[in-house]
C-alpha cells in the first residue's frame, strides 16, 4: 500500500523501516499522535490507525530541507513527525539569513497547508535531527476520503485545527509587531531633530 | 430544520427571510458561494445545496458586532456572507482604536476557526452594511458529518482552505513587519547619539 501510494520519491528522503506496517510500533505511534490534537470531533485511536494505513513511514536525514518555501511543485504531501526535531524558517527579502519561526518536535505536522490548497509552500522545513516520520500524500488522502469518508472528515477537521493553531500563533505575533513598530516610531520621532 | 438547529439566538441577530428554504434564491446563492473556493476536492453545487440545508438564513443589522474578539462563549457558529460587507478588526493592547484587518464581502466566511477548534474568537467582525447571511452551527455541522460524511469531509476541506488563506495572508504581513522593524531599528541606530 505505502509503496503504491508513494512512487515519486521526494529528493533527500531515504526509504527505511521496510518492515513497518500498520501494526508496527511506528504505526501505532503515528496513530497516537493523530489523536493528540483536542479537536471537537476527535479521531479515536482505531480511526487514527485506519488513517495510518494510508501513510508511509519515512526516515529523513539530519540537515535535509524537506519542504522549501516558494516551492510550487512536489507539494502533494504532508509529514507527521514521530521522532526528531524540525526547524521551520521563513525567507525575508533583503535579509541574508532566513528567520527561524519555530522548532517543532514529535507530533508536529508539516506541509498540511499545501496538501489542502495546492499553493506554493509558505515556509521551509529542515530536519534539525534525524527524523522518523509518517507521510500522507494527496493521492492517499483522496483514497482515504473515498474509502472512509467519516474518518476522512475527522482527519480534515484535525488538519483544519492545526492550520488554525498556526493562524492563532501568527495573529498574536502580528499584534506584537504592530505594537513594536508603534513604539519604534515614537522613538524615531523623539530622536528626530525637531 | 433551521429552527431546530438554531434555538439559541445570538444577540443582535434578527430573524428574517422566514420563507427561505433550501430551494429559495438565498439558499442557491449560499450553495454557489460554498463551491467558490478552489479546493482540491471541491463541493459540487448539488453537494453544497445539501450543506445549505443544514444552514440557517439570517439578517444582521448594520453596525452589529456579531463576532467579538476574545469571546469564549457562544462560539459554536460560522457565518457565510451572501450580501453586504463585514469589517474584521483586531484589538491591539495600548491602542485606543482597534486595527482594521480587512473588509470582506459576499462569499466570505466568519467564525469558521472557532467552529473548528472551540477557542476564543481571534478577531471581531462587524456588519458595515446590512448583511444577508447563512449560518452553520456546530450542532448542524456535526449532524451533517453524521448524515453525509463525504460532503462533510469536503466542507471541512473547504473550511481548512479558508483558514489556510488567512494564514498565508498573515504570514505575508508578518514578513513585511519583520522587514519594517529591521529598517526602523537601523533608523534608530543612525539617529542615536553615538
Amino acid at each position: 500500500m505505502f509503496q503504491k501510494l508513494f512512487n515519486k520519491m521526494t529528493p533527500g528522503f531515504v526509504e527505511a523501516e521496510k518492515g513497518d506496517t500498520a501494526g508496527s510500533p511506528s504505526a501505532t505511534l503515528a496513530a497516537r499522535m493523530l489523536t493528540a490534537p483536542s479537536a471537537l470531533m476527535q479521531l479515536s485511536l482505531d480511526e487514527a490507525k485506519v488513517v495510518v494505513e494510508y501513510m508511509r513511514p519515512q526516515i529523513i536525514a539530519e540537515g535535509t530541507m524537506f519542504i522549501r518555501e516558494g516551492e510550487a511543485k512536489d507539494i502533494g504531501f504532508m509529514v507527521l513527525v514521530l521522532d526528531g526535531e524540525v526547524t521551520v524558517e521563513n525567507i525575508v527579502v533583503s535579509r541574508v539569513s532566513p528567520i527561524t519561526l519555530t522548532v517543532l518536535g514529535p507530533g508536529s505536522m508539516h506541509g498540511e497547508l499545501g496538501l489542502i490548497d495546492g499553493q506554493p509552500r509558505s515556509a521551509s522545513c529542515t530536519a534539525s535531527t534525524k527524523l522518523r516520520c509518517a507521510i500522507l500524500t494527496r493521492e492517499a488522502m483522496e483514497e482515504l476520503l473515498k474509502d472512509h469518508p467519516k474518518i476522512g472528515a475527522k482527519l480534515m477537521m484535525a488538519i483544519a485545527m492545526r492550520i488554525g493553531d498556526r493562524l492563532r500563533d501568527n495573529t498574536e505575533k502580528l499584534k506584537k509587531y504592530v505594537q513594536l513598530t508603534k513604539t519604534m516610531q515614537q522613538e524615531i520621532d523623539r530622536l528626530m531633530p525637531g
